[in-house]
């Protein structure tokens, strides 16, 4: 270094120094400020927003740095600035960073959170999103639209933000090609968390889209590295890839329910990513759609998934399709990638009249799948002459239809560094690794920002007794934590005037032999409210105090709209004398809630004038629907006038999953016989996604009315008794398999209230071995 | 008086002089203040709420008092102890009086605000609630029930009350008869102030209810005396007698759409009641429904109403009718009444194949029915040989189909004191009198607390211009007043970024000749919330900015209850271009909420892939709909894919009267031809209780579909031309009246994209002589 050098560069620290407002230049506390200072910055510099909380702040960070000096918005210290109430963060200009804010607490009135661009014209270039947070900040109504973060213009990096717990209508982010300034765009999209997004029960709960129908033959040209997708489980699309000439590598895909879908454009390459299902259900992998994608070097583990989101699908197109439905396969490879346990790998699927063209030139080979308990796990849905098959790999007892280019190999797991499961044979010619770039919790997202989850379980707190007599259910429900669990006195009458209303997970039960009693004045006795779960074991419930007008319910959700899941359990219960007036329900929900799981099990229903839950309030016929998994099993139901459920989801999309459906050793008996029963039926399902109806008895009741409509449902009709009551009614064009529909005449044993089937080989036996109708103990 | 006694009043003067608290003796600040003093309280007392807002009280005034010293709950000063949030009041025990508390600002959490009893085993006897006012003390969702008073025990009296505003589902005030103490009851409901309760749209808008059909052949003898019943509108029962030995007497019915309905029990006397129409549309009188129930001396003048809300209505009866069907008329007296201008007077009404029991040993005698324009206002349903017909007199132009008992005298009328119209002629022989004792606005309610409207039409207010730009309109609104009007610019583009959130009555107008044009970026430009009401006048809307996602609407209600109806006028608009994703409707509501009117005149429709209005939101089918007015007028609709209107009104309540549907004039081009319109219509009506449409000409389109139900339903459909349409379906029991269906090919006219008929007489005028379709201005 020559002396005037040295000089120079003493000078410059000197100035630096003692500049006065080294300590947090250009510090900023209101919007106000903000935008005063906005309108004075020069490349280089800085605006910090001060600590503390931003309310309804929604900012525009307009100006032009250079790429030796951007400009940089970020925050006096890390995690301590939050976004919240209506805030939102437009981004215009060029080289620009912006780095550590926190959006928490609030939704945006717009359509982004984070948007790169002001206006269409507007748009962010060069330019860095890096180390922000947007944590659960949902707009309230469910069904109302908006976007996380939406990518406009060119050459910008998303990296190491954490991003979780999106719970409204909308991709979580997207990347825009409306515009010609935003294609072949040469964004990066790397390190970033995406952190749990729970099922939508609808379409538009993507994580990630880049591109449009409307700009499908578009060059996108984004790179999408090292991203970890943590249980994204929105819909069946995690990634929706709609564009051409993207790259998605080394990101990770934990126990996300859907697949990478190649949707839209060509030209993908999918390089080197995983995905760890864990044998959770509908955990999927990767589905190819179009023309010279590029699938290599991918490692899949423990998928459940089956149909669209199988481990890897290959789907049918349709012929000279329109951009927006399904261009056929064409010119894609899929080679070297790994299956351990994975259970469905599918080629054309979604085979039908519309999705006739099967795959052309492309290649499947080089792939090593593995499965110690299902033997074949491929499923071929149209013709696969247009799929070359060479030197893939199959466990020593595996085994598939497809004549060539596979072989059984002795096939060893051994762990990798990551704890990942890889297989090791002698014929396995180059070793399964997995890249150290690849994502994981530890290197994405930010370090100040925690990930762990805070969902609280039922039955995770402490006990609380509840004294029988007025409202005391009421105070104590006022008094109690997520997960308790409230303990009724053992034959105790609970009058409830007003109604318990349930934000947080709760259980009530009878301890002891003689269930306590629950009697209510409102319309309804609980009301689940946002963020509520509900366990009921082994309470009687009364309907004889209840309002004389239609429409009451045991059990309701909010009437407006829910933007957690929520979950019911009940076990053991009773519920009778709900006839005060027509339409009482057991449960009944509202548009815009949507239940995870509801179970009810050896409980009873006596005398009763509408149903046991009425999920059918999704009428837009869009596709959502109220409940995932619904479930019914060794239940008594005597004398409801309505339908004993109602399933409804319209709409022919297919983007979800569910609801998947469990009727099992039930016993119906007069069911559905009620003049208001406006379906005629004992069960009315319209949609469902997967049927399980099996060892049931009905006994003069009305009939299961089934309506298939979309998505090759699975549906299973088995060893049912009917007496005296209306056959199985199915319509629309899917397909179902129904056996062993007995129509026989069970006894009836009237003081333990249950129907027998006899051992009889005519009359039958449940599908396990067991008798018809209610099991036992 | 002796001087001793003279010496004990001055001593006794002086105590009190000088008794520490006597300026409020058991002032209470708090709940717990309260509850304490109670223990204390001796009879004699009072317990005196301090001035305040007491948010959340739930008061037990639970004591005994005793005749000469009953024990009273009062304020500190009328009209400023105000009860707010979640506070209600139960009353129990003997010789109580409670007086002066005002609830508003809130609702019960139970199902009274305030009650006669603690619980079913503790009433209130003897005792007095006066001068309390609810005002709009409702649950903010519309479908929860709750009532407002609930009146139990024996010998009480509510007298000077305020009650007015109740807007969610219950009668407002209840005279319980569940258990044996509270049956012939002799309590005094006089002097209050029922105030405006506006159409609810569905059952349980009743004002007052004594009884149910549980409990209908119980004696309740309760006396309801000269109370005003200022508009409530609730249903189609403004009282719903259930009960026997009832007196109604000296009763102002003020432009009430609805009738005092006898409608279970008997032996009930109606005297002197004076019923104000005001020629208001659905204006009605006395419905009589059982045995031996007098009608006497009541006036009647200038009510509009017909079927079960005529101004004077005797129902079939269901032969030996279960309790809570309708028990036959038998020896029922209907005498010396008075109907002024009044248009429907009906005998047999209801008659069905269920209802077919005509009145018997009945009678209808010294009646004067006096009407300027319509000369029959009689209408016959069933066989009348069971009704006496005697001395009654028709105005001179008046006839009537009934064969004795009329005669027509020279009427003259004359105003008397109250401004009532009195018919005055030498054939009447006892002059025709209101009672002194009859309810005015002015001797009923408190004097302390207004009367006065609060509600504030569009229009009304400021005129406010807004600028051409992104979300101007957004930041008008929040500035904006009720009723102001915002004036757009001439041919300006609004973008909005944000919906624009209507919550008080606003009008937007484009001033001159060129529309502005608004565009939307979110699912809906506009939101109507709770007391919002909406005007647009001469605007352009264009959905290509719009989101693509199923669902969006240029307008939409507020996804929760709106617990007040709001109107939505649209005249001389143009919408356009909104398909940009399938199901984008103009007009999309939710459950729980209800418009009073809903008139689209003058405005185009042109390429939108749903529907105008989707009115079909209450699926529970329990007699709710979504609007009570829809009036479409001279619109242009060409290429909309869903049904330009889907109207819904499930179940057979008979207890409220609308939808009453408009559709004139209009030209539907290529309408409903979608794959996703569900309901294969053009127009899709279902359970409508008026339909007129007329005139419009359906060129390449679906069908009108109507569903007819319940509520002998008037149905018009005439002089509508169908070119390459589908014909009428109508399905259900009810009667309609179509005529002139012409199927005829109308001139198109491209450049002014309307469509003529002709004047050839084959191919028809409208029904007023005009053209068919557009009205040319």
């Amino acid at each position: 270094m020559k002396p005037h050098h040295l000089l120079f560069s003493l000078l410059c620290l000197l100035i630096f120094s003692f500049a006065p407002n080294t300590t947090t230049p250009n510090l900023v506390h209101t919007v106000e400020e903000f935008e005063a200072k906005l309108k004075q910055v020069q490349p280089g510099d800085s605006i910090v927003l001060a600590n503390g909380v931003w309310t309804d702040a929604e900012l525009l960070f307009e100006a032009n740095g250079t790429s030796e000096k951007p400009i940089t918005l970020t925050v006096e210290e890390m995690g301590k600035v939050i976004l919240s109430g209506e805030s939102n963060l437009r981004i215009a200009g060029d080289h620009l960073i912006v780095k550590g804010l926190v959006f928490k607490n609030g939704y945006t009135p717009t359509n982004a959170v984070i948007s790169f661009r002001k206006s269409r014209e507007k748009i962010a270039n060069n330019s860095r999103l890096t180390e922000c947070v947007i944590d659960n900040y949902n707009n309230p109504e469910r069904q109302v639209q908006d976007y996380w973060i939406t990518i406009y213009g060119k050459n910008n990096r998303i990296d190491h933000n954490h991003i979780a717990g999106k719970k409204n209508l909308g991709v979580t982010m997207i990347v825009g090609l409306d515009t010609e300034e935003s294609r072949d765009n040469n964004h990066k999209i790397d390190h970033n968390y995406f952190g749990p997004r729970p099922t939508y029960g609808n379409n538009g709960g993507e994580t990630l889209r880049i591109g449009t129908s409307h700009h499908a033959l578009e060059k996108s040209n984004t790179l999408v590295e090292s991203n970890y997708f943590d249980r994204t489980n929105g819909e069946h699309e995690i990634i929706s890839n709609k564009a051409c000439n993207n790259t998605f590598k080394y990101n990770t895909f934990f126990e996300c329910t859907g697949t990478l879908t190649m949707r839209h454009g060509n030209e993908t390459l999918v390089d080197g990513n995983v995905f760890i299902g864990n044998n959770k259900p509908s955990t999927g992998g990767i589905r190819v759609i179009n023309e010279s994608q590029t699938v290599i070097n991918n490692y899949h583990i423990g998928l459940t998934g089956y149909r669209f989101r199988g481990a890897f699908v290959m789907m049918n197109g349709v012929p000279n399709s329109p951009p927006n439905r399904y261009v056929p396969v064409i010119d894609s490879k899929v080679n070297n990638n790994t299956f351990v346990n994975c259970d469905n790998i599918l080629f054309g699927a979604g085979s039908d009249a519309e999705r006739s063209q099967a795959p052309k030139t492309s290649e499947f080979s080089g792939n090593i799948i593995y499965n110690e308990t299902k033997k074949d796990v491929f499923t071929i849905d149209d013709d696969i002459s247009g799929i070359t098959f060479k030197n893939n790999i199959l466990g020593e007892n595996s085994e598939t239809t497809i004549e060539e280019g596979f072989k059984n190999a002795k096939i060893k797991l051994v762990k990798d560094e990551n704890g990942l499961l890889i297989p090791t044979s002698s014929k396995i010619k180059s070793k399964v690794s997995i890249s150290p770039k690849i994502a994981t919790k530890e290197n994405t997202g930010t370090s100040w920002y925690s990930k762990a989850d805070n969902y609280i379980a039922l039955n995770s707190g402490n006990t609380i007794k509840a004294n029988a007599g007025i409202n005391t259910l009421y105070e104590v429900v006022k008094v109690s934590k997520p997960g308790d669990i409230i303990i009724l006195e053992e034959g105790g009458t609970y009058l409830l005037t007003k109604a318990v209303k349930i934000d947080h997970p709760l259980t009530f039960k009878t301890n002891g032999e003689e269930k306590a009693t629950i009697l209510f004045e409102r319309m309804m006795a609980f009301e689940i409210q946002n963020g509520g779960s509900l366990s009921l074991e082994n309470i009687s419930f009364n309907g004889t105090k209840s309002p004389d007008y239609a429409g009451n319910s045991v059990i309701s959700t909010s009437k407006t709209s829910m933007i957690d899941n929520y979950k019911l359990f009940i076990e053991n219960c009773e519920f009778k004398d709900m006839v005060v007036n027509h339409s009482f329900d057991v449960l009944r929900v509202s548009k815009g809630t949507f239940a995870d799981t509801i179970s009810i099990k050896n409980s009873s229903f006596k005398n009763i004038s509408g149903s046991i839950a009425a999920l059918d309030k999704e009428t837009d016929d869009i596709g959502a629907y109220n409940v995932e998994y619904f479930i019914m099993k060794n239940n008594a139901i005597n004398d409801l006038q309505g339908a004993a459920l109602r399933l409804y989801r319209g709409g022919k999309d297919e983007s979800t999953f569910g609801p998947f459906l469990e009727v099992e050793h039930n016993v119906f008996d007069h069911v559905g016989y009620g003049k208001k029963n406006k379906y005629d039926a004992a069960l009315s399902l319209y949609g469902v996604q997967e049927i399980d109806i099996k060892n049931n008895i009905f006994k003069d009741s009305k009939a299961i009315n089934m309506h298939l409509v979309v998505g090759e449902p699975i549906v299973k009709v088995l060893n049912n008794a009917l007496s005296n009551s209306e056959k199985l009614i199915v319509t629309g064009d899917q397909k179902y398999e129904v056996d062993n529909q007995w129509e026989v005449a069970p006894e009836f044993d009237e003081s333990s209230n249950y129907l027998l089937s006899t051992d009889s080989p005519l009359k039958g036996k449940g599908t396990d071995g067991k008798d018809l109708g209610l099991i036992k103990n």
